[in-house]
């Protein structure tokens, strides 16, 4: 499967409403579509730090399985939030070093007027996930 | 607005169906409800680190929020991944450190069996809060 | 070669003036003498984030070590500084999951007079060790 | 006092072998010589986890605390280790984001012939450090 099939065939990203825009070379770039229901306060959009968070692992973790050639579960994720959030959103993921049995990579997330909203840096299991894993697809 | 009240206005909170289920003292706990719209596969119900991240930012913002009397936007958050997820969940915040200007909160996440399944630290802004701020409510 | 005896011939360790107090099950703890060349300040005694983060990786590695049966290196290190350092201090180190290619370890770090100055978590690589690595003792 | 001077009369740098190279505009560069003091392994050089944090911490509070004009107390530290350090070192750390409570700086560390070896986030207190503190110079 392509990682453009992959990307739009999880049920997750449909339901956060993130869309794969690049991939290859390391590289994977998403965007996330922000609405009311993705607010942390129902009177004004201000979107919760978990949409972002959803967005970084979304990207780092498609740079990391495309680079991988399988599925690569995440081991951790540390977020830094920059600036508040009300337009909808790009993410930003590249390959810091690729190992065997690790993977580390950055994310940069962007609002539509330019502004660094938050930057992340996850770690991705790359070995062992040759045979039968909970996260197998056929 | 009391805490059980602010928990069940946030429209974030329930797109991804999450409730309030004790606050006070430091501490806080909320559950999600895992369905396939959580899942990073759409063969079987696997979640995405997305959802994992969203809880806690949750409970360990709900954990800052009641301590600090004000919103508490969140600096960063580490999460580490320790198990899959195929359950829901339960998510039990504790604050380290309450500060003028700054809180540590640590987040352990646990499935219906038990199986511990993410431990995470986050730190939120606990001064500046007082005047209008995009996280602001009326 | 057993841990204490380990502990003892590592270079690192000396210069900094560390200890191993105790190792098994998953634990480690390791003491730190705190002197005024670890301070941050000539004029005060007031030790550098450095000096409890070589603590944290020694004590946090150590309880790697033993459990892996074999040098783990670090992957990452994540640290939260919770109150300044004036006296010796002592590091407390649990394996939170012990995996065949990452464990992921906590760790807090106490003063003699009880407070809790730093808490961390941390990842190892505790698989394909069993050659030569930059790491290998012969 | 200078930057210059401020680094040159820490004792701590002196104990490991740290030395400012730059400073200035939301930057900092600093230098590290390894010796066999700094090892992980009596058999051979390969610089342990706590020195390159020890580099961080130090290459990343002065960028910060040049850009803040006042000292500026560390509140939490990421690393990711990248490859094992066997040279000499060279970190330079750039401000990511600097607020009026906080400060968010990256951190990346090369070794003599160019290898990334590690990177990292820090975040560290900006307010609050007008009167007499633990960390203050007279």
């Amino acid at each position: 499967m392509q990682p453009e099939q992959y990307a739009a065939s999880i049920p997750y990203w449909k339901h956060i409403g993130m869309e794969l825009l690049e991939v290859g070379d390391g590289h994977a770039a998403v965007s996330l579509s922000v609405g009311q229901e993705h607010s942390s306060n129902d009177e004004r959009l201000i979107a919760h730090g978990g949409v972002i968070a959803s967005l970084v692992d979304s990207a780092a973790g498609m740079a990391a399985t495309a680079a991988n050639g399988a599925i690569t579960p995440t081991i951790d994720m540390r977020i830094d939030y920059l600036a508040p959030v009300t337009t909808d959103l790009r993410a930003d993921a590249e390959i810091v070093r690729h190992g065997e049995s690790t993977s580390v990579v950055s994310c940069e997330v962007y609002d539509t007027e330019g502004t660094h909203v938050a930057t992340a840096r996850s770690v991705f299991k790359t070995g062992g996930g040759d045979g039968e894993t909970p996260w197998s697809r056929e």
